[in-house]
């Protein structure tokens, strides 16, 4: 996929990214997360300081994410990159808004905000290293 | 979920796993994989030993994989186990067959099973040690 055909791949619909993260003791979590992706490029994603993967980024920001159309011919999109986790953001509510707004539709989007920019809660976001693309895997 | 639940939501139509696994310099990798779960649980997919998760799971096989339903309001199983990985599988065609049938239909099953079967391809097994299952999320 060229550069416009992955970015366009992974707002559409509700597609969600499975996120990989390593723990202290070396091994592997995946966790499904919402997610906005920036101009830049940047992908935007806020998670609990104290679930699984918000402690293994803060000890390890190397992350590995994966967004799939599961259905004939397939097609994914995987990203590697760096997490930096901003605790306490200006842009938290701001950004669990624009991401309620995405999975639950923009009339429910304040209310998602609100319920999800929570004490704790951290903004994520990744710029991506590298860019593995690949659309008609079956074919 | 219950186990049942679990089992028919990994098993719907043409999900796929996204399996975390983690490279020897401790960074973590995602990739989508088809997949067939039996009747004791095991969940077994197929990969080339050279690919990088085929690499990294026979360096250390503890392995993560997430299915998860990317709609609202949304759902996902997680399951942690250690892979084993068998290369020259007796099984390897039966394996390749099926997840053609499963997920490019039981008319391309044994063209699917041909064209994966092939010299270096390993069968991958995962028994799950947990499992996280959970429904409804957004509510």
């Amino acid at each position: 996929m060229s550069h416009e055909e992955w970015r366009a791949f992974l707002i559409e619909g509700t597609r969600t990214a499975k996120v990989g993260v390593v723990r202290k003791d070396g091994s592997p979590v995946v966790a499904p997360v919402w997610f906005v992706l920036e101009d830049d490029d940047t992908i935007v994603f806020t998670t609990h300081r104290t679930t699984t993967k918000g402690y293994a980024l803060r000890r390890d920001p190397r992350l590995a994410l994966c967004v799939d159309d599961d259905r004939p011919p397939y097609a994914f999109v995987r990203i590697a990159g760096i997490a930096t986790c901003e605790e306490r953001s200006p842009d938290l509510l701001a950004y669990a808004t624009r991401l309620g707004g995405r999975y639950m539709g923009a009339d429910r989007a304040e209310e998602y905000g609100r319920r999800n920019a929570v004490e704790g809660e951290m903004v994520v976001r990744v710029r991506p290293e590298r860019v593995n693309a690949q659309t008609d895997i079956a074919d």
